[in-house]
């Protein structure tokens, strides 16, 4: 039996077949046409999905079902993405359209949450029963896998993990709130942070690194010029970490879960990472005596947890 | 069939017999020896519940087991208190005593734990699903049901909902780090705040309702003058409620329940706090677009609710 993982991102529909083990096969992809209404681009994925189902049935497997990460707030009982800023969605019945294209059972999932599901299932945390992951790219995504299972909280509408604040007051975020995890500990607040402190520091390594343009700074820039031993880079890094911790920390009290799983952008800095995160943890009073420490980890499965995850809805 | 919850409080062991509703009878309790050891305590504990039980036997009722809240870190699986503060129990095998000593199977959980589930089974929760219980006492404890069952985290030891860090950096809290909720929506947080702010205005007519004595300030005593319109009070009590809003923000964004109960000294406010509450909850972008709203509800049980909580994790 084979279940279809769609993973839909900002710029393009990642598609997958993933068979009982979690093993990914006969992958596609479908561009978002520019402009395009919501009810457009779902009924030509249905029909793209239509043609490979029939494609893989052709080669004699049975298709179980498709299950799709969707970013933004959805209502997984509905299969309704009730709204996504980045997509430009609003109220669009996902699985109720690809289900009446296809005629195959169809369940939705927020990205976050299929990244979880895929890393706990089949990844990085498969012997785990309690784990937090954290997406940390342009913004912090979350997924919650407790007791188990994923949680969604409320129609599906939890877990918005980044969406936590640290610091009371703190730093705009784009949600409304002042000082949430996100507005620190994403991809995009790193790159602002890293940019100020090139703009102090006209001698920093950094600026090698980006060729004197300032436009060119990403999430690696500081990483990997903390590498090489720039002081202005190391700081924002440790900077950078002392937030995440704090984050990590958080979920540790609140879930005391097995292991935190880091996935996104910044986890391809692995145990540069890790390591650095759980010294900061292991130096703090996190929780209390006699709690069971908590792993960080690098989500195992990368830019297939969504797929695989999104396919394992259906995956017992 | 009844079952026996027992409530182990800071000076008491509340206990008493509770049915398949949740209804309470035969209470009993034993207060604490000063000085004695742990074991000697569970000893005496055990002996005190034998004799119980067999009244309540010749009665005619059946004992189908035996339910602990306890304070402190507590192994659910293995039934081990593993370290309280409070009571000064180190790795005491509360349930294997009390199993021992009685013949009935024993269960052992967190004490917010059990008012959670209390709550959830019985009580104010009963309708939903997903919880979040936060005890406003001495400390902030806290207790979550989720998808219709309490969550405990690894070895239990999760759902220390009072250590989430709301300012980076701010108040020292009695678990090591700085800035947790507890350090700043406890009722100790609470009696420091109005003493402070009594300090630094003699004419607040809180100097009258603790007739002169700073010493007499307890949870009450911000909150009964706030309704009286003194304005240093109103300031005491406004700010409190700013930092429990965000504590609950937090948990709306984490876990997007259907509601956030209050137990503990200070939901003696009721609608007075929750209706505070829940207007600058309403007045914060928490969460996102099309997401459902979040109740701020007050105990049912009040301080049943440990004793029914702790009976009800043998009540499916």
């Amino acid at each position: 039996m084979l279940y279809l993982g769609i993973d839909i991102g900002g710029t393009s529909i990642k598609c997958a077949f993933v068979n009982e083990e979690g093993t990914i096969s006969h992958p596609f992809t479908m561009k978002f046409i520019k402009g395009a209404k919501q009810e457009e681009t779902l009924i030509k994925l249905g029909e793209l999905i239509r043609g490979n189902v029939k494609a893989v049935q052709a080669e004699g497997y049975e298709v179980g079902g498709i299950g799709i990460g969707c970013p933004g707030s959805i209502n997984s009982r509905s299969g309704i993405c009730c709204f996504s800023g980045n997509l430009g969605w609003n109220n669009a019945p996902v699985a109720e359209m690809i289900r009446q294209s296809t005629g195959l059972p169809t369940k939705v999932t927020n990205d976050a949450n299929a990244a979880m599901l895929g890393e706990a299932k089949f990844g990085v945390g498969k012997q785990y029963n309690n784990l937090v992951l954290l997406t940390l790219g342009t913004g912090v995504g979350g997924g919650l896998f407790l007791d188990g299972k994923l949680y969604e909280g409320n129609e599906g509408k939890g877990t918005e993990l980044g969406h936590m604040v640290i610091e009371r007051g703190g730093r705009q975020c784009t949600c409304g709130l002042k000082g949430c995890l996100e507005a620190y500990a994403s991809v995009t607040a790193l790159i602002s942070d890293t940019k100020k402190a090139m703009k102090k520091d006209k001698d920093s390594k950094m600026w090698d690194f980006v060729k004197g343009d300032i436009k060119k700074v990403d999430g690696r820039t500081s990483f990997e010029c903390a590498k090489k031993g720039d002081k202005t880079a190391l700081k924002v890094v440790d900077d950078y970490e002392e937030y995440l911790t704090l984050g990590i920390i958080n979920f540790c009290n609140i879930f005391r879960p097995e292991a935190v799983i880091l996935s996104g952008g910044l986890s391809n800095q692995r145990k540069y990472l890790t390591d650095a995160v759980e010294k900061k943890l292991a130096a703090k009073d996190y929780g209390f005596k006699r709690t069971p420490e908590v792993k960080v980890l690098v989500s195992a499965l990368g830019s297939d947890a969504g797929v695989v995850g999104a396919a394992a809805l259906f995956i017992a």
